[in-house]
């Protein structure tokens, strides 16, 4: 069986004793009926990667003794990833391929054409976790509260590129628009994907006048907004980020 | 409303009267409550796409009239994925996403750490189709019966190359590979995504043995095998298939 691997929010130092409560307890012992003995990787986003062992179960949580550190902490990608919600399962894959793919801050943005009135952050911090904890990285992307677009461009972080996922219009084809950037110096950057009817055209303009937006095709078919998303996340990943060869951010 | 957009198999000429009848009349009359006067966009994967006008109902179907062609036919990517497949809903998201990221052909493999023994490769085709449709592609995927791994590699056709994302193996970063390829003249190409516990060493060996196979790397994290399959195949759009620009294989 794969070695369980959970982010739990203790400090992590050798030889500590800690002990695992609520849900982590419940997982342990009752899900996988784990046992005195048996291992399991923890990680907080701090402290890098824990093997801990389990000492004993009390009826109140699992008394887990750390035994040695497998990574250090390291610098991962500054990438968020800015998201109008749809409906349904599909806002699920979004947060768990957010966290898979090193996204290191989830904003949900409402826009004019956004028919979800309601997003359900837990439910999007819950996906974007256990994500973390299953693809191994070293720390859980932060998800924040539903945002007005307009309030995220106005309050938009100089210097952090923009990529605005344009959807049929003549932009720069992605891969080439990152290309040029590659060849910058290294900027934080953010991907920014609109709802399934698109942007209402004053918001396009407001998206496009920030100095730091750089607007993307991605060809030539009309893409689903999580498609858009996943495709745009891996681009740059693969460009700018730690998909990269030699100066990934991450020991293996 | 948008306009409906259906895959149908007959053949498409100006003026030539057809009759939609089965799953289509009844998404029409039934679900979408059309009636004489409403326009749908048709395609059939030969004649391009056409707009095409209700001209009645009859209890056995929808009788049109082709009305104008929208757009011709064109030469698309010649890209396959090949991937095991897997369990639940997921396999369904592989269908659609890869009907939206322009694959030509869709290949379950099976390896030796499948764990899934049935494939219905009917709902995979109803996946790539409604993909299809909604995405404005002018063909469907072709869905193939499931194959043994070893057969596939076995009958690999020579010069169609094959992009293995190897999980956490050291391979060429994927941006690094497609750059390399795209130097190179132009070959018809395939993706293969292995079963979430990977590869069997002797898998690994006979795919790599290849001559053209190209291993590539997605990456620091571990990712699931849905997410590689759509990081993947956009990687390829975009480095190598119509996300480029000018050389597109659509007209917009």
């Amino acid at each position: 069986m794969t070695e369980p691997r959970l982010f739990v929010d203790h400090d992590l130092q050798a030889e500590q004793p800690l002990t695992l409560t609520g849900n982590h307890h419940h997982y342990l012992a009752k899900v996988l009926r784990l046992g005195a003995g048996a291992t399991v990787k923890l990680f907080n986003g701090r402290d890098g990667e824990w093997r801990a062992v389990i000492d004993h179960m009390t009826r109140q949580g699992v008394e887990m003794i750390l035994r040695e550190r497998l990574r250090p902490q390291a610098v991962e990608p500054d990438l968020w990833l800015l998201f109008a919600p749809i409906k349904g399962k599909r806002v699920d894959t979004i947060a768990e391929k957010a966290g898979e793919l090193g996204v290191s801050r989830i904003m949900p943005v409402i826009t004019q054409r956004t028919v979800v009135s309601r997003v359900n952050v837990d439910r999007l911090r819950a996906n974007a976790r256990e994500a973390a904890e299953q693809c191994e990285r070293l720390t859980l992307p932060e998800v924040m509260e539903p945002l007005d677009l307009g309030a995220a461009i106005a309050s938009w972080p100089a210097g952090r590129v923009l990529l605005l996922a344009d959807e049929r219009a003549s932009a720069t084809p992605i891969a080439e628009a990152l290309a040029d950037l590659a060849r910058e110096s290294a900027r934080p950057a953010a991907v920014l994907i609109g709802p399934e009817g698109g942007f209402a055209e004053d918001e396009k303009r407001l998206v496009r006048a920030l100095p730091d937006c750089v607007p993307v095709s991605l060809g030539p078919r009309l893409l689903r907004a999580d498609t858009a998303v996943f495709a745009t996340l891996a681009l740059w990943q693969a460009h700018l980020g730690d998909w990269r060869g030699g100066d990934a951010g991450w020991s293996q």
